[in-house]
């Protein structure tokens, strides 16, 4: 979705507010060049206090005052947390997951498959939707938050999910085949004697059991996005918020929600990223999240929730708010909108930090939102919308990251971990990527020059096929240590890996181990490299050796190889090596792939993007304390400046800042 | 209360012992110069077998042999521990706690609200002071042990939490505000709805039910007190044996009890100290309890168990056992009481070794004993009942202990880390402080020529206000980070920080974060001096700057600063430092205000106190395993040797031994 | 038990096959020269798929193509791993342990004495004996697999419990006497009132109850045993697969499981052995395992699984599965068994990689096995049924495994980890040795030169008094700390330590800790060694001095002691030292006892056996990279290259390779 110009601004609670300063946070705001709140999501036990009684006193005054100071609203659904009364009312409500039963006080705690969970949220969000859907300022819907199937797992799901595999499995003995329920003892060979599918030591039915949870999810989207679209108007939007795998920062895909699949609901995707800041700001999780947010609908995103000041220790520097809200809109965000205005008096998130502290007065976060707010009105028509063309895609698939937890290579490295080395590798040497889903169709794998496939253990015989086509049509595919592995119920293959590619690759393999070795006469410079976790011994069948082990026991073997393939190269990485080896190999290939490859490296990030008058803009982000000049390969303007910049003429980016060039 | 002896002795259980040889245990004792043993705590079902039936063969062996051997006896009550039998009476007799239903197995896991435990628990006691009360050897009474109200957290008891917050919440949306809940949905508007309080995710929730839990300890203190009362003679004393924070030794303020309020309900203070000994004995756990036992009732106290062999690897070295013993004294205690006087042969703590050996025979753990007791008859009568007069003291409070237990600077950096950072440093100098309460009394605080306030996050206005009055009074205010930050409900204040103290410290602050950043431009000679865990950035507003942090990010701020308030001086140290750091600091300061701070350092400790003839009495204490020499600062007498000092003459203190002047 | 030939193959399970390969995967085997597979336990559901219906189409595959192919079959009961229809059945099937009650997935997690279970067990056990037992190919069975009793800890077995209880002490005040249960008011002084055993804080009683288990592990061995026997022919055997305590690879005696008890049911030990590979092979687990499987009866063991690639970081270098053969060849074993034959592609064990991959070919592991095939067949007369003739036995003893559980000294300090130092140390010396139980009978004590006790904690007065009457008639015994010091209810004895020693050992203590020191004055020559975890205060009473500890605390003590008793020595290790330490001492004192001890040592293994012709084998094993050269002791011949040697000349042991010489 384009919009307008840049969204600017914030969540906004008046609900949690101290006292009334709801005409001072507004001003503010505006002062600050903010243009923007997000409302309404999480808190229904203001909303509706008792059952069947709605109080929406805070919902006007925020849309009154939103109305008087110009600011747009985005107002989202409370369902993501229930009230007392409603845990009250139905005691079954919360979610039974694999941890046992629930205990009423979080969020994202309730069973979302409970029908008088449904009942009452369908309500609420009627309500709220009669509230708002005409008011002028509101631009936009939010649906839930963050959503998954909360790991709901209870009798009656189960039994739903007995359901879905009868349809599935007409045969129960097929069942029993694809899953290998032989093993141990654990045949059904009558539905009814279905177990607690919690205790299944079978990889393949847990697994099958998460796919049915988030289908649960991209359903509970189609549900609530067909209530609100009976509600809004056509100028306004409807989005969700969608997050990562979270170590403490927004780090990798998620395993619960298949965003892909949720996204066909919305209009726009928007999404929260968390990252580190201060002396770890990199930008790696920004990039990161960009990338996949703008591939999920293949157009512009909308960052619905970032960290102003944040989580303990995240407090940035001078001049890191700036540099992240610049960061976000190169990876083609349309927004930065931080979590939240005020920070929180009260409850578990108090020390998640918004732009204002405790004290509710001007602070040097604020100080620094008013600059970023001064420039997006003056420069943001030129770098709204921006679009980006990828050489690269990265090919991601929930079913494969389940297939690493179910059968993890070791406890410390899943698939998460894969995707940030080969992620971190290209955005290190400012090689942009998109991120597309296993099942993307042919024709947009196509439009890229090379396709990178880390682990995709559960592959189809359908994107293998289709992969060995682009590679045919002149592709270059590079795919990783155990991709093509199991099939889509995660049982193995039982002929010769990668199964389908062996011919594409040149190669084939039927041991792996791990080992500390070196790498050793590689192709691409990087001899020494580590080797950790994970190597697959790799016996060339016509295949080029870019990389070998350095070691006794493996000199029968290949550790990389590449292969042309049609009029493309399939290129094979065996083995987890460490991030210089891999740096390097993925330079090469690029290289040998005709990919532009600017010369520019971490700490000096380049982001490039066409803006809405054709013109190419780029960022020059520098995530460092020490100044980093460069030269300029194009005539063009610098934006934030004004100044004119010739073509070669030295650039100097300050200690965490930025130039932008319109070329 | 004063003694007429110092107490000496040990934990007596007759009915452990393999075989009959009490009276060769008291001849040992006495033998040894023990005149204490303390019974009857924790053995209910050896006095009442089952239901309504009594055995007090073994208490009345215990004070047969006592009378014989002229030995004092404390007697406790047994309730800390239930018998198999009553659980059996009472299935729900074990406390639901967070962790679920208990199990029956250990001590201190009833509930102690239970109607069927509060009335078996009365009878035991009632039948066990008819036995004892007019036995001549019985001094006093010791109720329960180490008493916390076990988290009960059952249905009943979060009944009467919602009665108790009802009483202070007539109406419920002021209860509402002031917990904040309307954050994620939690909103309780019909007292009915009240949720599982174990669940709640709500701070200021959770902490108020375990201040709950601290009421009913104090509600317990007070009813077993006045069974006691009805039955003790006037020369008999009540005591209780309080602990601490338990890290694998007393480490810290307990926070399942208000000893504060609990000791209301006592005539002597008695507690429980065990500590690191062998390479790691530094006196820091036996100066710490003691600086808080002798405050609770500002009187001397009773140690009433510590180790004599100990836990694994807590076996003394040799002279170590009456180093302890002297630390306990110097710091106003009046007893020295072991757990226990014989190591165990079954059960849980076989390993925590007493006096003696499984083998009950003499070895190098009684015989120094034996010299500690000569020793006490020698001179005990000059060094019991010592009046200690601090000119620190160190102001703490439970309230903000389990404030920063809910809103955690990091997993491993709470009140205890913090406090013992700050005893740590006066101890370590040399510099003797109490350890008073936040509601102190006005008349108590003015006492001293220094407060430290570490960490009061939870802060009264009266108690701030109290400290204001203080300064400016003259007094000299020190507090630390994360102190006046939220009220009494763990509601953070939303006017500027340090909440009403900003006049008094000449400065104010809205962001902190942590990194990893030394000191610079200190005051106090610590440059360098590196900062964890926890920084404000200070905004001076008048004060002094004592020292500045040495990073770009952080120029315009300030770490520590000072300021002259009324007659006084407030300090406010805005980081946690590094061990040197504070240390330099807080002898800066001590220097500032006048307090004698003796020349000696860690591992010579030197502690004073005014006997009962109104001489002051200086212990040297080397914990160290080599010899200290220092010079006699004036004429008296060495107690233990009689020997004669003259001021100016070297005083030659032997590795891990003592001198004792009485000047 | 003797075999007339090796075994060597895998377990077999057609019914996980993706497809119909049984002649292709017995054709290959044959080419490999494996002769015996092993089928059927564990696949209970695929046996009888529902309640009552049978299905023996795989098992009759199996057999069928066995006796096609000329190849031997172990049957083993299915009973470990139990239907989905049964535990749907009987929802209290599932063994309620210390964890709490179970939920269906996984295997061994029935309740052993569920009266449901044993019928519908023995209902199976009996319909596939008959299909079986009078197969000619079927050579013996496996009693189902390292069987345990779950934890089994549910109502009806702990009421059982207090009925074995109540069998012992007809008084029960006798039973609270020997169990301290007086500590902390556990006292049952009505039967009725026991309470859940799983809460208990006494270790007697919680060591009691697992013995208890152990027990049942015993029953249930006797009542499969004695089903099995009514079917089997005279030329079958029955056999158990044994397994470990499990840190990711054997490593210990197994705590829940008295095998010397149990293997009184068996004709034939059988074992499964896992260990680390690639680098870190060393053979350590192999000789383990075999020295406590050939002590269990006394007799040569039987293999029946170990890893051909097995688990992830195990797959074997070049040479070495050919290696891991001879080892356990060289122990006593006459089998070797792979789990399994082919790699699985479904369930938990996927990556538990077998003699095949997954795409069940030809592969480097498949032609390594071909070697030992092809030798086996040429030289396997020659070294089965090897007859082992040690001079060294340690002692060891499941409740004192336990008691060490129950009283650890550190949590990462226990048993099995004194167990291994002592094996270790003698295993690195090329000191073979057997493991006997503590209540081995005395001439089978007596046949040794030289016993070791390592922490004999829980020790009866008989086995005490037999170790002193060897020592007395000339032996060696060795006793570490931790031995004798609690009697068979682990109560602590309350006369000299070590209970009923001190006089054999000339030596006596009453005082231990824990520090880091080291030793001096070794009369081994290993001074500074270092003492870690434990160490013992001892008082030498006649004894020699072998080593102090060098540390000023404890200059009045010994760390080891030496005695001459009668006509033998007893040398007494009072502390934990480094491996060189333990390592000299060993030596040292094997050497005083004239023990044989090869000049060879780690990584060139040693291990000798006289073969059926009454020659002496010896097995020359290189554990590393680098070839060894060593000399020849004997004349005789090399067998697998049938060279003449003459005593003297220069052996060349390759890496990771063998020679095995006949004299």
């Amino acid at each position: 979705m384009k919009t307008d110009k840049l969204f600017f601004g914030a969540a906004y609670y008046d609900e949690y507010m101290p006292y009334d300063r709801i005409d001072e946070d507004m001003s503010m705001m505006k002062a600050a060049g903010m243009n923007t709140i997000r409302i309404a999501e999480s808190t229904w036990s203001t909303w509706e206090p008792q059952d069947g009684v709605f109080d929406f006193t805070h919902l006007h005054r925020m849309l009154d005052a939103a109305k008087r100071h110009g600011i747009n609203v985005i107002v989202g659904t409370p369902t993501y947390a229930i009230p007392t009364w409603l845990n009250r009312k139905y005691p079954d409500i919360l979610a039974i997951t694999h941890n046992g039963p629930g205990i009423y006080g979080g969020r994202q705690n309730m069973d979302i498959t409970h029908e008088g969970f449904l009942f009452h949220a369908e309500r609420i969000i009627r309500k709220l939707m009669e509230e708002v859907c005409h008011h002028p300022n509101v631009i936009g819907y939010q649906i839930d938050n963050e959503t998954t199937a909360n790991d709901t797992s209870g009798p009656n799901v189960q039994k739903a999910f007995v359901e879905y595999l009868k349809e599935k499995f007409p045969d129960i003995k097929d069942f029993n085949h694809e899953f290998g329920l032989d093993y141990w003892s654990n045949r059904v060979d009558n539905w009814e004697d279905f177990p607690d599918v919690r205790g299944t030591i079978n990889g393949s039915l847990s697994a099958e059991f998460k796919k049915y949870q988030r289908k649960l999810v991209t359903d509970y989207f189609s549900w609530q996005a067909a209530i609100i679209n009976e509600y809004r108007e056509e100028r306004q939007f409807i989005t969700h918020n969608f997050d990562y795998f979270w170590t403490g920062v927004s780090n990798g895909m998620k395993p619960a929600v298949n965003q892909y699949d949720a996204a066909k609901y919305l209009s726009v995707v928007g999404t929260d990223i968390y990252h580190p800041t201060a002396e770890n700001l990199t930008g790696y999780e920004i990039s990161f999240g960009g990338s996949l947010m703008r591939s999920l609908l293949n157009s512009n995103y909308l960052v619905l929730e970032t960290q102003a000041q944040g989580n303990m220790g995240w407090l940035p520097y001078p001049g890191q708010l700036r540099l992240q809200a610049y960061s976000h809109i190169s990876s083609g965000a349309n927004s930065i909108m931080y979590w939240h205005w005020h920070s929180i008096h009260n409850a578990i998130e108090s020390y998640w930090k918004g732009v204002l502290s405790h004290n509710l007065k001007e602070n040097a976060t604020y100080r620094e939102a008013k600059i970023i707010g001064e420039e997006f009105n003056r420069i943001g028509s030129s770098i709204k919308n921006l679009t980006k063309k990828c050489q690269v895609a990265i090919m991601v698939d929930n079913e494969s990251l389940i297939g690493l937890d179910e059968f993890p290579i070791n406890k410390d490295f899943k698939y998460n971990n894969i995707l940030r080395w080969i992620y971190e590798a290209l955005y290190l040497n400012n090689i942009e990527c998109d991120i597309i889903p296993q099942n993307a169709e042919f024709d947009r794998i196509s439009a890229y020059k090379m396709v990178i496939v880390p682990a995709m253990y559960s592959a189809t015989d359908e994107s293998l096929i289709n992969l060995k086509e682009f590679t045919a049509n002149g592709g270059h595919l590079v795919m990783t240590f155990k991709s093509a592995f199991a099939d889509k119920y995660l049982k193995i293959h039982h002929d010769d890996q990668p199964h389908l590619m062996t011919d594409c690759f040149g190669m084939t393999y039927d041991q792996f181990t791990c080992n500390e070795v070196e790498l050793s006469d590689t192709a691409f410079n990087s001899d020494g490299a580590k080797v950790s976790d994970f190597m697959e011994l790799l016996i060339p069948q016509g295949a080029r050796v870019l990389a070998k082990y350095n070691h006794p026991a493996y000199t029968d073997y290949a550790a990389v190889t590449s292969n042309s393939y049609g009029n493309g190269v399939a290129t094979y990485i065996g083995c987890h090596m460490d991030s210089q080896g891999i740096s390097k190999l993925l330079l090469h290939l690029c290289d040998e792939a005709g990919i532009d490859i600017p010369q520019e490296k971490f700490p000096l990030i380049i982001k490039k993007g066409i803006n809405e008058n054709g013109n190419e803009i780029i960022f020059y982000l520098n995530y460092s304390d020490k100044p980093i000049t460069t030269s300029a390969l194009h005539n063009g303007k610098e934006l934030i400046s004004d100044n004119t910049i010739t073509k070669g003429c030295d650039l100097l980016i300050e200690p965490w800042n930025i130039l932008i060039m319109e070329v």
